[in-house]
C-alpha cells in the first residue's frame, strides 16, 4: 500500500484544490440552491476516473402516497440522485453512500470568512460543506485516483449512490433504494460521515438515529394587534410557548405518551462497544464552552446517553417583534421548528401521529404541525464480518486501533441501506469532533482528510481481497 | 362656534395634506429615524400659528441614576421634546401633550401601501402614524388655526409638550416634566390619543396603564450545534419556552409572585362609568377574526378586564433558524420580547423587580433581562369638573354624550402631567377603534378627523370661558 500512500501524500493539495471548488458551489438544499450545477460537477468529477454516470430522479409520490403525505402535512420531493459505478479486479463491489448537498449557511455574520469561498487558515480548510459532506466525497475520489494512476485496476467494483437531499431529511430516498434495488446491489456500503475522535483515534460508526423534523404554527387573530389587547386577545407566541412546555420539561423528560414505547434497549455487544470507547465529554463541553452536560451525565453515562436516547429538540422560535427596541405588538402568529432524533426501533410516522394525539390531548388542537421529513433510525451488528474488514484497513492506515461506535447520535438514510438492500454499513471519513458541521465555521483539518483518504484506499484494497 | 366650524369644513383638505407631509418623515423611535428633521418640522408648524417654540433635550441620568438604570438593563435616553406656548383672551391655560415619533412599520409585507407614502382610499388615510400621534397633532393645529383665522385672538392660553419617544415608552418624561414644572404649568391637560367607539359615539378617556417592557434573552452554549447533541447540551430555546411558561399560564394567570399586590380596585364612579359604556367586545372580535374573547369575558366583563387587569404579554420571539425548510441546530441564544400593562398603584421598578426573583426562583437565573422602558399608570376622577366642560364641547361639537371611560388599555405617559403637574387630564382625538394602530394598514377615517378637530375648536371656546 505504500505505493498508493505515497501518491496520495503527493497529491493530496490538488484534492484539496478538487474539494475548494466543490465548496464553492453553495448547494442548500433547504433552499434549493445549486442543486443541478453541483449534480453535474460531482458527475463530471466520476466520470474523469472511469466511472459510469447517471443523475436519476428521486421517485414521484404516487397520488395514494400523496394523499397520505398530505395527511401528515406533505413532504418536500427529493433532488436528483448521482449514481456511478465502475468495475475492479475482484466481483466483490463497495457502495458508497454520499451526498452533495449542504445546510443552510445562516446565521453569516458567525463566520470568519465567507461561508461559500473556503478558506485555508492554521492547517484547516474552513467553509460550509468541507466536511458535511463533500470533503469526503472528495477524499474518496482521491483515494479511488490513486489506485486509478497507481495501479491502473481498481481492486474491487465501487457504486456511488451520492443524494442531493440528505440535509432536509432525505426525502423519498428510502423509495429510490426500494426502486433501484438491483443496481444498487452490492457486498457492503460506506456511507457519508465518519473520522477520528477528540483525541485523534480513528473510528468506525455502525448505526444512526432517525429523525422527525417538524414545523409548529400558531395562529390566533388575523393581524397582529397593540398590545393592550393582551386582556382580551389570545397571543400566538403564547401558546406557542405553551404548547412547547408540555412535549418536554427542564427535567428534559420527553412528554408525549408512547414516545419511548419502541425504543429497543442496545445489546450487550453495544453496551460493551460504548464501555471500550474513549471519554470525550470533557473536550466536547469545553468546546461548547460549559462545563457540565445536561443532567450532569458523565464518561460513559454520556456517551450512552448520548447514543442510545432520542430527543426532542427546539431548532428555532419566530414571532412577532425581533427587531431592536420595544415594540408593543400581541403576535398574530407564532412559529417553531422543532426535531425529535429517533433510535431503533422507533418510527417517524408513529412519533408524529403521538405528537399530534398529544397536542390535541393537552388543549393545543390549534398548533399546526408540519411535517418536514423524517428518517428511521438503523444499526449494522456490531458482530458483522465486514467490521473485521475495517477494522484492518484503519490499522494499515493510521497505525492504530478503530474505535467502535454502535450508533452515532446524528442522522442519515442508513436504514434503506442495512434494511432494504440488506448491507453491512460503516462510516469512514475525514472529520473531527470540532468539524462544527451545521453551524458557522464547518471546517476540517488538511491532516485528517490526508489519512482519510488512505483509509478510504487502504480499505478498497482489503475489500477487493476479502 | 359655527364660524370656526365651518372654517374647519372648509379647510380639512389643507389639514389632511399637512398630516401626510408629516407622516412622510419616517420618525421610528425605536429605530432613531428621523428625530431631528420631523421635530423641527412640527416647531416650524407651531411657529407658522404665531406659537413661540423651543426645541428642549430630555434630561441626561445623573451617575447615580444611570448606575441605577444600568442595574436594571439600562435604559435608552430620550428624542428631544417640542415645547411651544401661545396666550389668548383668558389666562386659563390648556397644555396638550402629544407625540412626534411612532411605531417600527414591520411586518412591511402585511401594508397594503407604504406605510410612510400615506394613501387616501375609500374615505380613509393609510401610513404609520396618521392615527398615533402625528393625526392628533395635525387636527389640534387644525382647530387652532380656524380660531386665529376667525377670530385672531385664541380664546385661553395653549401650551404644547410633543415628544419624540412614546413609542419607546417615554425614557425621562417624567424626569423631563418635574424639570419644566413652571414652564408646563397650565390648569388641565389634553393628551395624545381619543376618538368614537365602534358605534361612532366620541370618548373621553381619563386614565391609562402603565408599562414595563422587557428582553429576555438566554445562551447556553458558545455557538449553535448540531441538534444531535440535544441529548447533553442545553438548548436556549427550551431554557426560554421554560421561563416563559412559569410567567403565565394558559389559564390566562399571571403567576409572578407579588404581581397583584400593588392592584387598587376601581372605585364605585369608576365603576358606574364603565357600565354606562356601549357594549364592544362583539365588534373588536369580530375586527381580528375570532369568536370568542380570552376567558370567554363578555360585555361589562370584557370592559372590567381589559381596562382594569394587568397583562403579561409575549411581544416577540426569535431563536436558531427561523428561515424556509429543516435545519437541524440547537440554538445557543434564545430572545423574547415582553411587556406587562400595569394598573394603579403597580410600578414597573416593582414589577421588573418582582419578575427578576420570580425567574430566579424558578430556576432561571440564567435568563437575563433587560428593562427596555416603563411607565407609571395614572387616572384622572371621573369626579374632575374639567370633565363636565369636556362633555359640553363634544357635546357641541358632535351632537352627541361623550362616553366617560376611566382609563384606556393602552399606555401613555399621563402619570407626570396627573402627578407631578397635577392637572386634570383627558384625551380628545381623531382616532377609532379599527385604526391598526401599532399594526400594520394604520388608518384614519377623513370624516373622524373633520369632528375631532371640531371638538378641540369648542373645547378651546369653552375651556377659556371656564
Amino acid at each position: 500500500m505504500q505505493d498508493i500512500f505515497r501518491h496520495i501524500d503527493d497529491h493530496n493539495d490538488d484534492a484539496i484544490q478538487s474539494l475548494i471548488d466543490l465548496c464553492r458551489l453553495p448547494t442548500v438544499s433547504a433552499q434549493k440552491r445549486a442543486i443541478a450545477e453541483t449534480a453535474e460537477h460531482v458527475a463530471a468529477l466520476l466520470r474523469a476516473l472511469g466511472f459510469e454516470t447517471q443523475v436519476l430522479p428521486k421517485p414521484v409520490l404516487s397520488e395514494a402516497e400523496g394523499r397520505e403525505g398530505a395527511q401528515t402535512g406533505g413532504r418536500p420531493s427529493g433532488h436528483p440522485v448521482v449514481y456511478a459505478e465502475a468495475r475492479g479486479a475482484s466481483p466483490r463491489t463497495l457502495l458508497f453512500y454520499d451526498h452533495y448537498d449542504v445546510q443552510p449557511a445562516e446565521p453569516l455574520d458567525l463566520w470568519s470568512s465567507p461561508p461559500f469561498e473556503p478558506a485555508l487558515r492554521d492547517g484547516k480548510l474552513y467553509g460550509r460543506g468541507v466536511s458535511d459532506n463533500k470533503g469526503n466525497i472528495a477524499a474518496r475520489l482521491a483515494a479511488i485516483r490513486a489506485w486509478r494512476e497507481v495501479r491502473g485496476e481498481l481492486p474491487c467494483a465501487i457504486k456511488f449512490c451520492i443524494e442531493g437531499d440528505e440535509e432536509i431529511g432525505s426525502p423519498q430516498m428510502e423509495e429510490f433504494v426500494a426502486e433501484h434495488r438491483e443496481l444498487l446491489a452490492a457486498d457492503a456500503c460506506i456511507w457519508e460521515g465518519g473520522g477520528v475522535t477528540w483525541e485523534g483515534l480513528p473510528q468506525v460508526v455502525l448505526g444512526v438515529k432517525g429523525l422527525l423534523y417538524v414545523q409548529l404554527e400558531v395562529g390566533t387573530v388575523n393581524r397582529d394587534a397593540h398590545s393592550s389587547y393582551g386582556t382580551v386577545l389570545p397571543n400566538a407566541a403564547w401558546r406557542l410557548a405553551w404548547a412547547l412546555s408540555t412535549i418536554k420539561g427542564p427535567d428534559e423528560r420527553i412528554l408525549i405518551d408512547g414516545f419511548f414505547d419502541a425504543v429497543r434497549p442496545p445489546t450487550p455487544e453495544e453496551r460493551a462497544a460504548i464501555e471500550a470507547m474513549p471519554r470525550e465529554d470533557a473536550e466536547t463541553l469545553a468546546s461548547f464552552g460549559i462545563k457540565e452536560a445536561l443532567l450532569g451525565v458523565r464518561g460513559v453515562d454520556y456517551i450512552a446517553r448520548h447514543l442510545f436516547e432520542p430527543t426532542a429538540t427546539i431548532d428555532g422560535l419566530s414571532s412577532g417583534y425581533e427587531g431592536e427596541g420595544p415594540k408593543t405588538v400581541l403576535p398574530a402568529r407564532a412559529m417553531a421548528k422543532m426535531d425529535f432524533r429517533l433510535v431503533p426501533d422507533q418510527d417517524p410516522h408513529d412519533v408524529l401521529a403521538k405528537l399530534r394525539a398529544h397536542l390535541d390531548r393537552h388543549g393545543f388542537a390549534d398548533v399546526r404541525v408540519t411535517d418536514l421529513g423524517g428518517e428511521h433510525p438503523a444499526r449494522t451488528p456490531v458482530t458483522d464480518p465486514f467490521v473485521r474488514v475495517m477494522r484492518d484497513a484503519i490499522r494499515e492506515a493510521y497505525g492504530a486501533e478503530a474505535v467502535i461506535v454502535p450508533a452515532m447520535a446524528g442522522t442519515g438514510p442508513l436504514y434503506p441501506f442495512i434494511q432494504t438492500l440488506g448491507l453491512p454499513t460503516a462510516d469512514c471519513g475525514i472529520g473531527y469532533p470540532d468539524a462544527h458541521i451545521h453551524a458557522p465555521d464547518e471546517n476540517i483539518r488538511i491532516e485528517d482528510f490526508r489519512r482519510g483518504t488512505k483509509a478510504i484506499a487502504a480499505l478498497l484494497g482489503r475489500f477487493g481481497a476479502s
